[in-house]
């Protein structure tokens, strides 16, 4: 089955968490709205009258006669498919535990430069965004990534859920990767504190299919526009 | 089995959309932080060497062996046991995604008073909160409560899935009390546009355990500790 992936097309954002997760899967999907009338597909998807599930936003997946929305939805999907989770139950809701934890970061990660409105530009929220940025950096990536550092402490690693890779797992990647380039002042301190973590995002990037993609054009580069912006004077 | 949820016992927060699911169910639990040593037994289980699966905040609840963390991730589990999701996988993905939708407003909801850090007060956020609330209430609750209207009117209702009720129904429920509570002026004008949402709402009260649930004790009235906060300065 070729997957029909659908999210906007010059940013990572949270179509990206669904990437990797496709790429990783070595699974056949088309990334639409990239392609020639593919945005108008998915204007049409999300706000037509005809879908019986009509996503909120994108991300959403088109797997068949599914169509899939919210990213840790979307995940828990492939999950099952793609042996990128356990499959009994408990290592199930386990792994989507995990991947909702990254979904609550990240949602704090995006409004340190939107504290006010997405609706608004950045340029308009700058003093609040400075102020939320600070008490971010402080105390919020160490919260996290702690406790993600604990999680694979406790695994007895090198993964979140042990031996084997799972989907939170290219998750926590992304998440390094973001920060680096948003914070990379606060990372460089953070990351001594963090090695497990570290560590993931290291085996997660030398995996064959995602080293691929990361070095093909299908990955595009972080930008001012995505989840994870680098403004230096939010960088803490 | 009995179950026990572990959640902060002074505000219903994120802990009520759990409670209500094991209200409708009928289900035996116990509210374990509102017992006496409970809120020790609850930092234990977070903070302690020993789980196996830490949670990374509450709510949690405990099922057996089983300790599963994240709201929706913990209504999917119910929502399976007790019959308040469909069986079929994609019934089963679809009233997930509602419910993360749900989830990403309730984020937006709770930021309105907290827009710049949840580890400050209030009073010292009070400039931004106006500036956030204000663009909140005339754009969000819109948005999301006409989506989920738009839902309803697809399915046929009278719920979100159609004829029968599904825990994001109940969850809706809830959004709906907390808005009433926190914005009565934003809701006054916006519930005639989301009739069928009202409907919802109202079906729900109805049903004799939610009722016999919400005369009861252990319903722990809005206050200005939870999510849903009423200040009468940002109800635009």
């Amino acid at each position: 089955m070729r997957y029909e992936l659908f999210y906007w097309p010059e940013i990572q954002g949270r179509g990206e968490f669904i990437r990797l997760a496709l790429e990783e899967a070595g699974a056949d999907y088309v990334d639409v709205a990239r392609r020639r009338g593919g945005m108008d597909r998915m204007m049409a998807l999300m706000n037509g009258g005809r879908e019986a599930h009509p996503p909120f936003a994108p991300p959403f997946l088109k797997a068949g006669t599914l169509v899939i929305a919210q990213t840790a939805n979307i995940l828990l999907y492939l999950g099952a498919r793609h042996r990128l989770a356990p499959t009994p139950e408990a290592g199930r809701l386990w792994a989507h535990q995990l991947q909702l934890t990254v979904a609550d970061f990240l949602v704090e990660i995006h409004d340190t430069h939107h504290p006010i409105a997405s609706s608004l530009y950045y340029e308009d929220q700058t003093k609040e965004a400075k102020r939320r940025s600070e008490i971010f950096c402080r105390s919020r990536p160490p919260k996290f990534l702690g406790y993600f550092d604990n999680v694979i402490a406790r695994s007895r690693g090198p993964f979140l859920l042990g031996r084997r890779l799972s989907y939170p797992d290219l998750s926590l990647f992304q998440i390094v990767e973001g920060l680096r380039y948003a914070f990379p002042q606060m990372m460089k301190r953070l990351e001594k504190k963090i090695p497990r973590v570290v560590d993931v995002h290291d085996r997660v990037a030398e995996r064959p299919r995602i080293a691929a993609y990361l070095a093909s054009e299908r990955r595009i580069p972080f930008n001012e526009m995505g989840i994870f912006r680098h403004y230096n004077e939010l960088d803490g």
